[in-house]
């Protein structure tokens, strides 16, 4: 541990998942002095369809 | 929040998980008091293969 | 299946719990086809100082 | 419940969920005293892309 | 990875939480070859107040 | 979304939990473009016992 999970929708380069995983498992580390071996990350890209706010699907234009 | 995560084997169709946001949102503004703007729905879909129930994948005949 | 997971801030009465439960079962039943005794649905309760929106976490007020 | 959700980064053969599921709703029955009928298991297997272990991609070769 | 998720309603002792850690993560190895170092178990203990099957409470007598 | 579950064995302080929150949303507002204000985090923080590596609880000591 720890253990993260980033859910979005939609889907992210692997470039933007390379930078973010650096940036959290830097932020982990500096913060809560956690090695960074330790820190797993996890992306789920889900698509639109799968994802509703406020009761709205995000792909949504009705 | 709420952040709420329906996992199913199979597949739900757009109308199905459009109506079903709806129908959770609802719910959760009605009995929980939760403003339908919070409320955050991620539907996972999985293959019947990933899923088992008394040790039994989804999609075993045998 | 279907596992849902219901993640608030907060804490829920055991009435609104049970209402909850017996409405979500509900839809998934006429909506998705799923039979009422397969449906799982797990609450998890999480302290306000536990749960972040827009970088502030739900028990700040400053 | 038990609801038991597996993650890996890769993928795993049908054969390999088969067996897994066996032997962990068996885990369960034996030592939690978990009738199998009432254990669910799901499996993620997530893009080595979308998995980061010390800040670094799964399909990094550099 | 892999990471896995144990949630049951109810508690375990530690000498089950034991046992069920030694069996799954030697499953994985046996089974997925994941090597034992990278398997996280985390388990997840509910109150049965806070999990539903078929729509009722764990915890209702009614 | 996004939505960011950090897991993890042991506990953060609240000023912990604040620096991380605050640090994870300007991640990805700067690196995967979404606005702040959409950025869902939900801290678990487990007891040792619940946590495994590698088979071994993390409280023990044997």
């Amino acid at each position: 541990m720890p253990y993260v999970n980033i859910r979005i929708a939609g889907s992210l380069s692997r470039e933007q998942k390379k930078k973010i995983a650096l940036e959290i498992t830097d932020t982990l580390e500096r913060i809560a002095h956690k090695p960074k071996s330790y820190t797993y990350i996890a992306f789920d890209e889900l698509p639109n369809e799968n994802w509703a706010i406020a009761g709205n699907l995000l792909d949504e234009g009705d």
